[in-house]
């Protein structure tokens, strides 16, 4: 394969993990991203959190702690970027929004993914943030600006 | 060298390069990041920005927008990890606390690091995003915890 084919290739497996583990979140079903998460090497950054996440079991816990409150039947990925490192890593990134209740949310995820011995993608690093959350109190927020 | 003594000389270098971009951001000069970004492939996440930014010249407009803005005398790198994909991909992720003005910004941060053809490690992705801005409204907030 070309090097062009060999990174479409990368990117369609990536983002086909990424979208099988979306559909389930936004049943309520975590599992679906634990199962992509590294076991061995995994950190993680979310809005709700006041520090950085390490470690598979710190990550399950927290997933565990949620099954059964996500729930959205539309959301959309927005501009999906594969950026090839190597043969072997490679790293996502989009915009997704989300309607969930009366709320729309906008989101920022990257997902840094790494190909283990066993020929399968997996995440070891995801950091999920709001879009533009001075929005919220814009004033508050504007030496940060 | 050993596995673990690359991993700890990789970790070293980023570490080393992540901070003296830093040291010149809070004393109002982007130009430490610019230089350590990649200029074939960047992409690029920002509170302050609706979208991702895809490429170097849009961030570097952004930063030139910026010069001389952004000030801290008293900031703390919490926790560094450098997680090594291959001996030429790796992944740096941290908290930082940075007193500006009156306030006390709380900072999410990854970047993914490549090791170009010059031997140099450039980064192709960033994510910044705030520590719980749910914080700043949590009432209009609460059902995305």
């Amino acid at each position: 394969m070309s090097n062009s084919e060999q990174t479409k290739k990368i990117a369609d497996v990536i983002i086909g993990l990424e979208k099988a583990a979306l559909d389930r979140w936004y049943k309520g079903d975590p599992d679906g991203y634990l199962e992509i998460y590294d076991e061995e090497d995994l950190s993680y950054f979310d809005p709700p959190k006041d520090k950085r996440l390490d470690g598979y079991s710190n990550v399950k816990a927290f997933y565990d702690s949620i099954k059964g409150l996500v729930h959205s039947e539309k959301y959309e990925i927005l501009n999906p970027l594969v950026q090839v490192l190597t043969d072997t890593s490679a790293t996502l990134s989009y915009n997704l929004v989300a309607y969930v209740g009366n709320d729309i949310n906008n989101w920022n995820l990257s997902s840094v993914f790494k190909l283990n011995k066993n020929n399968q993608w997996k995440i070891i690093h995801t950091h999920w943030s709001f879009v533009r959350p001075m929005d919220i109190s814009f004033e508050k927020n504007k030496d940060i600006i």
